[in-house]
């Protein structure tokens, strides 16, 4: 088993990004596709409501339908106590939950305030470890805020504190703008693994600036964070509540970073070919009827 | 013989931004050591008035008292026509000069608007190569000037342009903040290679967010940038024009990343690692008398 964990997150961050609705089947054809390709998890889609997000909101149907392989995790997000019935109803055995690093960004992406926020998460994050179920809580925003700046290191420590307290097994730490430098990141992820054991954290790097994968290289090679999140989606889309950043750091570059490392990620690069060309397919097509 | 080439800015932009006056015994025997590692080229030292440079006051002494071995290049900058003279006295045979991109950083570095500059290069490069000198033409800030902002595109290909029609051999472009994004170096390299041979152009970045190496990675990637300057001396101080920058991009990291890239620059660790290892005593020494 490889040391490094590439979580592909295109099915859920990367289709969020892209306007048009992707079919179901489409979605349903791609990650049956990415699960040939070695991920050990793959974020499938978010149980939110649909009004919330529209391109996701055949959640329940994609999840029931894709093929479900043993030794893959099947992530999806939830954001509250019904959605979390219906991904358990599913078979959802790994949820994430999400908070915003910023007061802004918190209204933007749960319309209510941090502590508002841990404080609806703190029943759902119970009944899902009550469930058996493995619960990963992502933290957006972890160095910039695009609408209120720069977010104190402080205050991420703080809060990934508060999700670990909380029940959460594993905290993902996100660079949503994509603005994050690498020192950025690092003063960020040596405060935090003073902390707390680097196993529970993961990194998950959007490429507005170019820095994703440098930012990656930083978290792992100076402090052992061995689980990062990336999509097999090119960036083309702005992310819905980030104007003007780009999507995630593209699997194939931390795939090529990594076996330059000498450290094969275990993923097959013919499956995952198979599964790019699809989904690029897919959204050529998208693309062409919005122009 | 590499497809790379790292050239050592170490003894003359490393030195410069240390504060005090290290002795002129120690950079000859620190640059001796260097000529032994393998580069092809080292920039030694600037051929500029003392009142300027005090750090490199001894310019000629150190100049003429090093090994020189022949398949070593011992680059020195110049910007007036008598130091030129001293220069040629001195047996030098390559040359650097410098603009800003930037007029204030040109007010700064040179104490002249960058058209005039350019003005009085002219006769210094035209000197320089009849008599047989390569030149190397510099221009700093080539993405952020730490007065004005960002430095546009366009205008950086036009002073390239100059300084290639002066006569310069080779353009350095140089991230003297040491603030350009991976993207930004991207969107510069892109316009520059569509109009420059790549062969002519070699980048120089510092690391003050630490996006040196990922500048790198574009530039030579992309665009198949293959030469690149970088020092063997911690980035301890700030640049003496750009408050709050940080100091090259460390060697050692620059040597590390072709390394990963399957590519030897040819430099040797025991000899690299003695002379890392002498002027960080020296550095050492200087600092704890400053304290």
């Amino acid at each position: 088993m490889s040391q490094i964990e590439i979580i592909e997150v295109g099915p859920r961050d990367g289709l969020q990004s892209v306007k048009k609705f992707i079919s179901t089947q489409d979605k349903i054809t791609w990650i049956n596709l990415l699960s040939k390709c070695g991920y050990k998890t793959i974020q499938v889609t978010s149980f939110v409501p649909s009004t919330w997000m529209p391109q996701l909101a055949d959640h329940y149907d994609v999840f029931t339908a894709i093929d479900k392989k043993p030794d893959v995790n099947y992530m999806v997000i939830i954001n509250d106590l019904n959605n979390l019935e219906d991904a358990l109803k599913a078979g959802v055995k790994e949820i994430a939950v999400f908070i915003g690093a910023s007061e802004s960004f918190s209204q933007k992406i749960n319309n209510c305030a941090i502590a508002e926020n841990l404080f609806l998460l703190a029943p759902i994050i119970a009944k899902a470890k009550a469930q058996q179920m493995k619960v990963r809580g992502c933290i957006s925003c972890i160095v910039n805020c695009p609408y209120e700046g720069k977010v104190s290191v402080q205050h991420v420590v703080k809060l990934t504190q508060k999700l670990l307290d909380l029940g959460c097994d594993k905290i993902t730490l996100a660079d949503t703008t994509g603005k994050a430098t690498p020192n950025e990141i690092r003063q960020l992820f040596k405060e935090l693994t003073m902390i707390f054991d680097v196993s529970k954290l993961a990194g998950h790097f959007h490429d507005t600036d170019g820095c994703a994968i440098a930012n990656i290289d930083v978290a792992f090679k100076e402090f052992g964070v061995s689980s990062f999140e990336s999509a097999l989606v090119d960036p083309v889309s702005n992310h819905s509540y980030v104007p003007g950043s780009k999507g995630n750091v593209i699997t194939e570059k931390v795939i090529q970073y990594f076996l330059e490392q000498g450290i094969d990620p275990g993923i097959n690069k013919a499956a995952l070919i198979q599964a790019k060309q699809f989904i690029d397919s897919v959204l050529n097509k998208v693309y062409s009827e919005e122009e």
